[in-house]
């Protein structure tokens, strides 16, 4: 079962300057930083309203992060979703036909367990499914 | 002050076809349907924990969506934010030197008051004030 949007993935090219525009939007100061090793990025959230806008910057060429920032520019990258329970999510939409990037959940962000669907399944749309 | 996603607006080529993956992905029956014609789309949403997942298939060739299809091809086209006050967002976005779309709101789907914001503003994405 889908019980949350949990964040929208947004790639950027400058981490400090999409972090001003974004305080400066929601006329909020509050923004927790992190870094993903395994995704090499580092990202930056503010939460509104329970929703985590979750700024991407790259830190090497090889992120996915540098490959989408080459390909679209700046922009959404993902959706991520709650679930409750990712592996029976995972089976159901396997066995929909829905295209699976992930087949097995992985290890994410804060010790979540995560999983991307193929964007050919979603027009377009990349999304992530994430259970705590 | 924000309170809340109100929705996440998705370009699409075929929203019949869009609407059978999003129902298929988020394992749910219950979709509503809805034509603007000042924008020119016919729209889908589906509600995802109080969020609405809106689809967008442009109904003419001077829809703005016919244009971002051409140009980005299917995916996330808007993300839509709840204020308690437009007007006043609006004039405290424009005194800190974000650049709008629209000054002044104007009237939207479900006869909301809405305004957009240039995406130059916010690295790449298309955002969208409404006041109920």
């Amino acid at each position: 079962m889908f019980t949350n949007i949990s964040h929208i993935g947004i790639a950027v090219n400058n981490l400090k300057e999409s972090v001003d525009n974004f305080k400066k939007l929601f006329n909020q100061e509050e923004v927790h930083f992190e870094t993903v090793e395994e995704q090499k990025v580092n990202l930056a959230f503010l939460d509104v309203s329970g929703v985590h806008i979750e700024l991407l910057e790259p830190t090497s060429p090889e992120s996915p992060i540098s490959k989408f920032l080459e390909k679209r520019g700046e922009g959404i990258h993902h959706l991520s979703f709650e679930v409750d329970d990712i592996e029976k999510e995972l089976s159901r939409l396997k066995q929909e036909g829905v295209r699976l990037i992930d087949e097995k959940p992985k290890v994410g962000a804060g010790g979540k367990l995560i999983a991307f669907i193929h964007p050919k399944s979603t027009n377009g749309v990349l999304i992530e499914l994430s259970q705590k």
